[in-house]
């Protein structure tokens, strides 16, 4: 098997989830810069934004990192121009088919690493050119799939003869482990990461994470088919009591709108959404990337030696 | 890390699931004698069928097994008497805390290894003299949490000083692999054992896992409070739609009255309870418990002794 960082150019292999509001150019430099393969998350940005966060990442990196395009952002055509124009030599991307971008993507070199919840979409993208598939469990921060990464990850990897990324309940090394051992080339790491210095959220979101325990996030959404893993606070709890209560989706969106920004500039964590998975009962400290990165690599390869000689 | 298999005096460091209405005294004789920890559930019976059980599967095996107890049933004051008196090796129990009966259990030499979904409860049980705590995951078939195996497994292990055995997501080699990075001692496993040729489910049920893909399971009850995951089929997908619309527990209870023995004893595939995991998709033929036993095993040994020499 040929690890992620061998297809990336990486140290580790290890993609930083293209957190949108949160994972700017900056971030992703300093991902990149440490050893895994940053990721511009575009879901907050516009395309001038976009085109800026990309070339404060260049500036700051000469690393490989790329961009993550959510398809279902109003100006996602824009974005999927301007990731050609710019040079980016990776996109992954969410929240749907990215079916009709992979050909231009592909034309300009681009290495094309969807993200998907179900081993059906990675069927059908792999027939387009794709370069590989992330498989993210519902145990991840933001949106979320029904699949949990235990069963999803060898489910995929059965389904597609393309290299498959795990994401979802990546936090340390043991879990770097288990996802190779899962067949995964590789993971992507996101809630892990928001307690890093590095990373641009309010110190406010990072205390929230720091206390959490391993059953403090809770799915708004589910009902109404859009769910978003969360930290619990005020909003989240609220939510979930309406949305059980049968309230529809104008009283709902009262709650939402706005509420990532709320949570990653003003650090309100009782309005705010608190994006987190079920791995933020593991995060105990505000470290650097570099550190997190080295515990997770160096602590999976040193889980499996240990293993290999215990079994 | 002693292992599972160390601690039970079992072939396989592997627990068999104690599947209500399913899991007999039979079935339980043939997955011990087949190398795992057998298991009654106690679950579909009253206090006399526990008990011919019981001695059905001591006269069918000289190996140890055990019997699970949902700590829901009416009957469980009961069947926590009956285990003491039939001189049962290992109990494990379901759907609560067993505190009460822990002392008793104790005294008598059983090992007590409680079912728990988040770290919370496991470290409440670990203070009354447990023996080992089964940390079971939202993928996992029949009644379920919300936390995922990789995300819960590590957080219970740091939670608590006791063997930790992983449940949720578990059918073949890779996924015991995990489990085992992840730092448990062993695992509990069900779905893949309803395709055994062993198990008494009825042939179209066992058909019906067959058919399945990965994203063929679907939680019913998940508002109403009371969680489980089955097989998407047309009692399963018209529950939730009707509990998305706002039923009363009185309307959604007649679709699920009687609907687990429907599925096991009938093979009603169409408004039977055909409770299975997420990795039902796994799942390609009908064989032997031993067999499908050596593959978790071995299967997950080659797997960690394979990524010991590529990472």
């Amino acid at each position: 098997m040929k690890l992620l960082n061998e297809i990336l150019g990486t140290k580790y292999p290890i993609i930083q989830g293209g957190m949108a509001n949160i994972a700017t150019g900056e971030f992703a430099a300093a991902c990149s810069n440490a050893g895994a393969l940053g990721i511009i998350g575009a879901g907050g940005m516009n395309a001038d934004t976009l085109r800026e966060n990309i070339r404060r990442c260049k500036q700051l990196t000469d690393k490989p990192f790329g961009v993550n395009i959510m398809l279902m952002h109003p100006q996602a055509d824009e974005f999927a121009q301007i990731v050609v124009e710019e040079g980016v030599q990776v996109v992954t991307t969410g929240a749907g088919n990215p079916g009709k971008y992979v050909p231009m993507w592909k034309a300009a070199g681009i290495k094309v690493i969807p993200v998907v919840a179900a081993a059906v979409l990675a069927k059908h993208l792999e027939k387009l050119g794709i370069d590989a598939v992330i498989a993210e469990g519902t145990e991840s921060g933001g949106h979320v799939g029904e699949m949990a990464t235990m069963a999803l990850v060898p489910q995929v990897v059965d389904a597609v003869d393309l290299p498959v990324i795990a994401a979802g309940g990546i936090a340390d090394g043991r879990q770097l482990a288990a996802a190779l051992a899962l067949g995964a080339c590789g993971v992507q790491v996101g809630t892990c990461l928001l307690v890093s210095e590095e990373c641009p959220i309010h110190e406010n979101y990072k205390a929230a994470l720091l206390n959490a325990k391993d059953s403090d996030t809770i799915v708004t959404g589910r009902i109404g088919g859009s769910p978003v893993r969360v930290l619990k606070n005020r909003m989240s709890r609220e939510y979930v009591r309406q949305e059980k209560a049968g309230a529809d989706k104008m009283e709902l969106e009262k709650y939402t709108l706005g509420s990532l920004r709320r949570a990653v500039f003003e650090g309100n964590t009782s309005t705010g959404s608190l994006m987190a998975g079920q791995v933020a009962g593991m995060l105990h400290e505000v470290r650097p990337v570099a550190d997190i990165l080295d515990d997770l690599w160096n602590g999976g390869r040193q889980r499996i030696h240990a293993l290999s000689e215990e079994c």
